[in-house]
């Protein structure tokens, strides 16, 4: 028993108890202890906004692994309210109340913090909303909250503003950035913006926070940095969080300038016998192959099994991420997986739209697919997706193959399961990948919705689609054509010398033939409207036509 | 225009008007035209099920595009009520009506027929079940029908019990093999079985079908091979299926022992200028690497664009297939990818249960999962997944990982989209990644459930469920335990000299616990059930305890 190990796991939550309980898994002789600020051990940290909407019962049911289930389960000795105040990597030691404690090895997992916009300071009505403790406080303002206000329309705050609508609250949701999800494709950005609409939540963008204002101690408005005041009676503050791991960089652990943790492949820290996991870490992303600072749940899961298990001897790997997101927006799901549209340089980008499940079933909704690919390599890059059903499928399938390295060829001709209650043969991932595939090959070009709004003077657009389709929408400018006219006739197209035809249809399938037929006859340079009106549509762009 | 090429299609259905609109996207310039015997061009066979069921308002809806559509949109010539007769490869014609057609490419897509069992012929009461009129025929008698009956307990027999049975239909199952699905995992199987026969079917394993009995012309019964009588009054046939490729076989074309076509990577027969596409070729498959007949609409469709490319003159690929299957049975979903488990000689088996989304909201469900890898290398070979919810995201999730290659370490570490509504943050498919992961790295050892029955007489099986679990349902012989007593005093185990104690537990993480616990204690050859008492059961295998 003279080399039983000693396993020092700082941190509750998520992270902190996963890593323990692989630990455990990996060395059934070490001691094993896990120290926690908070006063619960292991809770749901998304699971939050489900209690926010009225979904799960009780708050309770996010917190359903108490200090026993480790004890009983993991012989891990929990310790909550404890609060560390230095970790010394030299002797091998943490301090907690003035109390040194030796470990062989540490895995720190310190989770992120909430960062309030300069103006806003947790208080009496603004409350952050990352644990048990703040849904508490959110809960207890609500009983008497007319007007909830969201501060930051990243995932978290969509997330907190979706389950406000939910429970029938009438919210604002307030971002500083001209549009939600800022760093986001901005097809998948309107969407959540459009699901959030729609289900009651007024949404503010160009808004920065300055300030709250209170009468009589009780929150009345947000104040704007341009003057405005927004009325609201509680603040749940989303517009950023930070990892916590001052006491890592006290210890001397090299951090990213986010102040996320560097780790290597077995979660180790620059500090000897030191490992972290959970989301205050950065692991190297797939695609970009560099530090990625994801603080996401299903990542923070993944490397505390590694910590867990490298900490106690054993040889997991943490491998890369994707950063997969996954959100609901009202009835909207809406998705990413891959590199940032930022990140994507030189990507060819492809938009699809394609039903849920087959078309002849009720209860078909549209998918709605953004894929990125390398032009020379093919390999998939990046996926934005978004709709009402199929969505959580979709990305998945996406971001599966992403990691196996696939192309766009290997994703048009993917065996997917068939069956008409839950998808079509031909699966808009497929149509993604063969759409993608047949651009690569020089078979046709296509145009981005931003790129035909920017050049719009260089270009004829015709429109392939219905005269009552026309009526309810179009670009402006654009001309009706159809297929049969453009193979009988090609000259009647007159398109306008030194301009470019781009044909437009419902989701680019016509536009793609129109092309094919338009090059046969003619035109080599003819192009299509990516996507279609649909996408065109999708990216918020004006059109003329019947009101909707 | 002397340069115009023919492309002929043969065949109607999904495949044969893909292929022609992929032709037409390739070469705007050549004339296509397309050859079906049926009065039909285009329907979804996928679709007869749907209908059946009631849940597609109208046969029409499965029926939506006319020839208009395919002259309109792709320019191509229809002609329905057409049987060609004979294909001249070296003349480069066939024969329909004693007239020669020319062609330079010929598309065939001649696709499956049902094979009727000895004894049985289409007749009054008796039908097909792959085409509109098999459909019109089936739905004309189940108007005075009230006991219908399906023989085949393949896919497409429990796609048509399933949709008699969501009409309300009282049906009946008749299947030869000793369970449906014979060539499935039995678990996968026997979860079909028990969704139909919660959803009212009845089903009949090991009956096979000698004739049928009628009386004044109706259908009064099935007469089994062992005398049983099964009364019905109607009957579907759906025993089996064959490559209606017996044009091609007289032209001289090299075909598979099962009748189905044997093409390339670009979907080219034997026969020069003729390709072929649909339900009747034998594409690769992807982990076997060998030649699998699959008649699937995925595969159909994915081939016909092949086919319909390679003809005009364009580049695509056909690649490989997995030969994912996804079908209803009653609530249940139960779907299956990779190769067959007598295929996969040698794979070690990983079996979990896991909820489709976060437990802490209602309407989580069960996932099942059995994945086989390869020892050697780690990779997937093959995956079985039922449920009730969330089923066709696994299963094409691990058919994509499959596509790529992935190992399971990789499938541990999988980055897919988190949020509660969808799935958990450690998703099912990540757990039996890192299960299959643990297993292979010989952290610990499992054994199946049907080693363990096998076996029990070597074993010393120890339970580490609840004692109410234990009541309801326990393996017979099996002994009670807690891990806190494993970790206490292992020698109260009393394993008797020579056995091999095995854990077992609700869904075998526990057991796999229990390993570790053991192993450290002088057990090195300890064992956990896989997949818990949850696989035990699903596997159809016997317990004792209160009914349930």
């Amino acid at each position: 028993m003279a080399s039983r190990r000693t396993i020092v796991v700082l941190g509750g939550a998520l992270a902190g108890p996963a890593a323990a309980a692989r630990a455990r898994e990996t060395d059934e002789r070490a001691r094993i202890l896990l120290l926690e600020r908070a006063g619960s051990v292991s809770y749901a940290v998304a699971g939050l906004a489900c209690r926010l909407s009225g979904e799960v019962a009780s708050a309770a049911d996010l917190d359903s692994r108490k200090a026993a289930y480790f004890r009983d389960l993991y012989d891990v000795e929990v310790r909550t309210g404890v609060e560390v105040t230095r970790i010394d990597p030299r002797r091998r030691t943490v301090t907690a109340g003035g109390r040194a404690i030796p470990f062989d090895a540490l895995i720190f997992a310190g989770g992120v913090g909430t960062v309030f916009p300069a103006g806003l300071a947790e208080g009496p009505g603004v409350h952050a909303f990352r644990n048990l403790a703040d849904l508490h406080a959110v809960e207890a303002g609500l009983r008497t909250a007319r007007r909830p206000a969201v501060v930051g329309g990243g995932p978290f705050g969509i997330e907190a503003a979706d389950a406000l609508a939910r429970r029938g609250a009438s919210a604002v949701l307030v971002e500083r950035a001209p549009r939600l999800l800022p760093s986001w494709a901005r097809a998948a950005a309107a969407a959540a913006e459009r699901g959030l609409r729609a289900a009651g939540v007024e949404v503010l963008t160009g808004a920065g926070v300055a300030g709250v204002e209170r009468r009589k101690g009780h929150v009345e408005s947000l104040l704007l940095d341009d003057g405005r005041r927004v009325p609201c009676d509680l603040v749940i503050v989303t517009a950023g969080v930070a990892p916590r791991t001052a006491l890592l960089a006290a210890a001397g652990a090299r951090l990213l300038p986010s102040g996320a943790v560097r780790v290597d492949d077995r979660c180790r820290t620059s500090l000897p016998g030191v490992f972290a996991c959970g989301t205050c870490i950065a692991p190297l992303h797939a695609v970009s192959g560099r530090p990625a600072w994801l603080p996401q749940a299903a990542i923070a899961d993944r490397s505390a099994q590694v910590a867990g298990s490298a900490a106690a001897g054993g040889g997991e790997r943490l491998g890369t991420v994707l950063g997969t997101v996954l959100l609901r927006a009202g009835a909207a799901t809406v998705a990413r997986t891959g590199v940032l549209p930022v990140e994507a340089h030189g990507a060819l980008v492809t938009r699809v739209h394609g039903p849920s499940r087959d078309p002849f079933l009720p209860g078909a909704e549209p998918i709605h697919l953004v894929i990125r690919h390398d032009p020379r390599s093919g390999r998939l890059l990046a996926a934005d997706a978004w709709g009402v059903a199929g969505v959580d499928k979709r990305i998945d399938v996406l971001a599966t193959a992403m990691a196996g390295g696939l192309s766009v060829e290997d994703l048009a001709r993917l065996d997917l399961g068939y069956s008409p209650p839950f998808a079509t043969a031909r699966d808009p991932v497929n149509v993604a990948g063969a759409v993608a595939a047949a651009v690569r090959a020089g078979l046709a070009s296509s145009l981005s919705p931003a790129e035909v709004n920017a050049r719009s003077g260089s270009l004829a657009l015709y429109d392939l689609r219905t005269p009552a389709e026309r009526r309810e929408a179009r670009i402006a400018g654009s001309r009706p054509v159809t297929l049969a006219a453009l193979r009988a006739d090609p000259g009647s197209l007159g398109v306008p010398r030194g301009r470019i035809p781009v044909f437009v249809s419902r989701h680019g399938k016509r536009g793609y033939l129109a092309v094919r037929i338009a090059r046969a006859r003619g035109f080599p340079r003819a192009a299509f409207l990516a996507g279609g009106i649909a996408s065109w549509r999708a990216e918020g762009l004006p059109v003329e036509g019947r009101k909707p």
